[in-house]
């Protein structure tokens, strides 16, 4: 397992064959063992396959390619509401109206979907995790028809692979593991740990063609910017706040 | 992989053994290639085995057996630091002060941490996650010495397992997973989900135990109380906040 972990791949083009229902229960269940707090399974996952329904959610996704051209759409969603009524039809009274409940409903969320990705993956699946999914929660939200307490967190595209890429790069792993402390990093170890990254033909070109002088600026300039990042954090941190009423 | 991940079990109880640093590594090598946002792996793990480090974070784990008994326990931070320090040295200006850059990276790191989970398992490993993370996790920080830009999401502990406990139940896998649209649960529905769970006799005998009238009550009243999912939420997002410079 070590080697296929190794070796996966995020899969962006599918073929049209259907991903089966009974296959994708299947898998859902055996990832929902993943560990859960307190084994209270605090998600959703809403599962998309009409025409319809994928053209309305294109947008939130910004109408990439792996979206588009997948069979079937998974959104995983952080989720209270569930629970909440349980506990209402219980006699009990729940009081997860705040941060910390989201918190622990997004991590039980998370656990399950990239449970889900390995467990996917090994059964010759591909797919690709989408991070838009918190950029246009509360349009995601609406499409899907999301209750208070329901935050969508990721979605995963999934289909049979029709295309090989390269394996992607990855830093060495003593440069996110840390014994006993963390040890910040220096100048040195800055270099070292991102020279790989720097040095492949792919980044090189891209800084070229994008007329920058670095990879670092792809990032700060084009594909994660300040500005975008402060425009969607108050859009998912107001919806969260909307959802979990705190 | 169905089979083996449908009859997983947090181990709770480990032996002496100790867990090689070789295959540490080994298994986090393999788990980094877990899908990460722009590949940039924005997460750290901090490996604690040192005793007074152990005795010093034992405290923010609430004294938890699991963490008391493992010879080796796994901090997964979210990590924005080495991403930050490698833009400045790149006459980058990062942007990542914000509540998103948190999401996204903490994204990361839980998709890294059930990656290396599933993997840990499969080579004969046991381990438990611990919530108690995100409750004190600012004192957490402050012994992992950690820096701005890096917040503690989760941890592992991990051993060879000396238990072998009852598999856990899980709810119907139709009872998380909904087709096209979210359909919201009426009063059948929460019976029929949660009927297997509360039948179960050692959630009777627990209800019994405390003296309360239902299970839920167990959750609500007990295990996750309002009192204290408010006061570690403030004390969570304050420092997000704080290291995420917000």
């Amino acid at each position: 397992m070590i080697e296929e972990f190794t070796n996966r791949k995020t899969i962006r083009k599918y073929t049209e064959q259907e991903v089966s229902d009974d296959l994708l229960y299947q898998l859902l269940e055996a990832a929902s063992h993943a560990s859960t707090t307190g084994n209270m399974q605090l998600y959703s996952v809403i599962i998309t396959r009409d025409k319809e329904k994928k053209a309305a959610l294109a947008p939130t996704h910004f109408n990439q390619k792996p979206f588009i051209g997948a069979p079937v759409v998974l959104t995983f969603c952080a989720d209270y509401n569930r629970f909440n009524k349980w506990c209402e039809q219980r006699k009990a009274v729940p009081g997860y109206n705040n941060f910390l409940s989201f918190t622990t409903a997004a991590i039980d969320t998370l656990l399950l979907a990239q449970n889900f990705a390995a467990l996917a993956e090994h059964e010759g699946l591909g797919l690709c995790f989408l991070g838009t999914t918190t950029y246009n929660a509360p349009q995601i939200a609406k499409i899907l028809n999301l209750p208070k307490y329901v935050v969508p967190v990721t979605t995963i595209t999934l289909g049979y692979p029709a295309e090989d890429p390269e394996l992607q790069d990855r830093i060495p792993v003593r440069g996110f593991v840390h014994s006993e402390s963390y040890h910040d990093y220096d100048f040195e170890d800055i270099d070292r740990i991102f020279d790989h990254k720097e040095s492949l033909e792919v980044n090189r070109q891209f800084v070229k063609e994008n007329k920058k002088e670095t990879l670092a600026q792809i990032f700060t300039d084009i594909r994660y910017t300040k500005k975008d990042g402060d425009h969607f954090s108050k859009i998912y941190f107001d919806y969260i706040k909307e959802q979990f009423e705190f």
